[in-house]
């Protein structure tokens, strides 16, 4: 992977990852990797990343089991990002609902809406601790 | 704006926000926006972003013409990133395909292949300057 880390603009050590459903398109998450989480997301075919809050590489989904698996790697045109395209394992969002982007702003109203369904009962799943 | 200001989180000024296509939800480009560009976008209806290299706001497609109308606005979980989803013109990438993710890396032979078709010539449209 030596050519696609000579080709990546790493800023501060990460760069951005926006994650798609491989069969659909759809978004669902954004997040973040260093080399170390891109190292093993290609190692393992699941996606590794850089959780910001926590300081350390994570898998995603570890504790919740909504693994992503990778089956497309995408960069774009000044590979300042990259894409995922990925198989997702119930739900990619730790609120429940399948992306993470459940939300749409009313600009009229400058108030949200939830516009989704949620996949999973948060709090099953991860026992009310951190989300 | 207020609610939605109160509800961003801004990391050094500044929001991601991932682009798709309105009608497809294709995935088109990942940009950046400061407080003011997010006041123009929605002032204007038209994707305004805070390009980086230069240091300053700017209409996306303000040379090319390939603007992004606005159909709706979307936001994460943790309210750390923006989803616009908007009406393309043309295309969304300066090198002349309609996303900027149109390389596909390969793992096994660590190279990159492009699969999308040229939806314009830069060289047309940016007359060979910048791109």
């Amino acid at each position: 992977m030596e050519n696609l880390l000579k080709t990546l603009q790493f800023r501060s050590g990460l760069i951005p990852a926006v994650v798609v459903d491989a069969q659909t398109g759809e978004l669902l998450t954004l997040c973040y990797m260093d080399e170390e989480a891109l190292r093993e997301t290609l190692r393992t075919g699941q996606v590794h990343v850089f959780r910001r809050s926590q300081g350390r590489v994570m898998p995603k989904g570890g504790t919740s089991g909504h693994v992503q698996l990778v089956r497309e790697i995408r960069l774009d045109c000044e590979g300042s990002s990259l894409a995922l395209h990925v198989e997702q394992k119930v739900a990619a969002c730790h609120k429940g609902y399948r992306t993470c982007y459940f939300r749409r702003y009313d600009p009229q109203s400058d108030s949200f809406e939830i516009t989704c369904e949620m996949g999973f009962d948060p709090d099953e799943v991860y026992g009310g601790a951190n989300g």
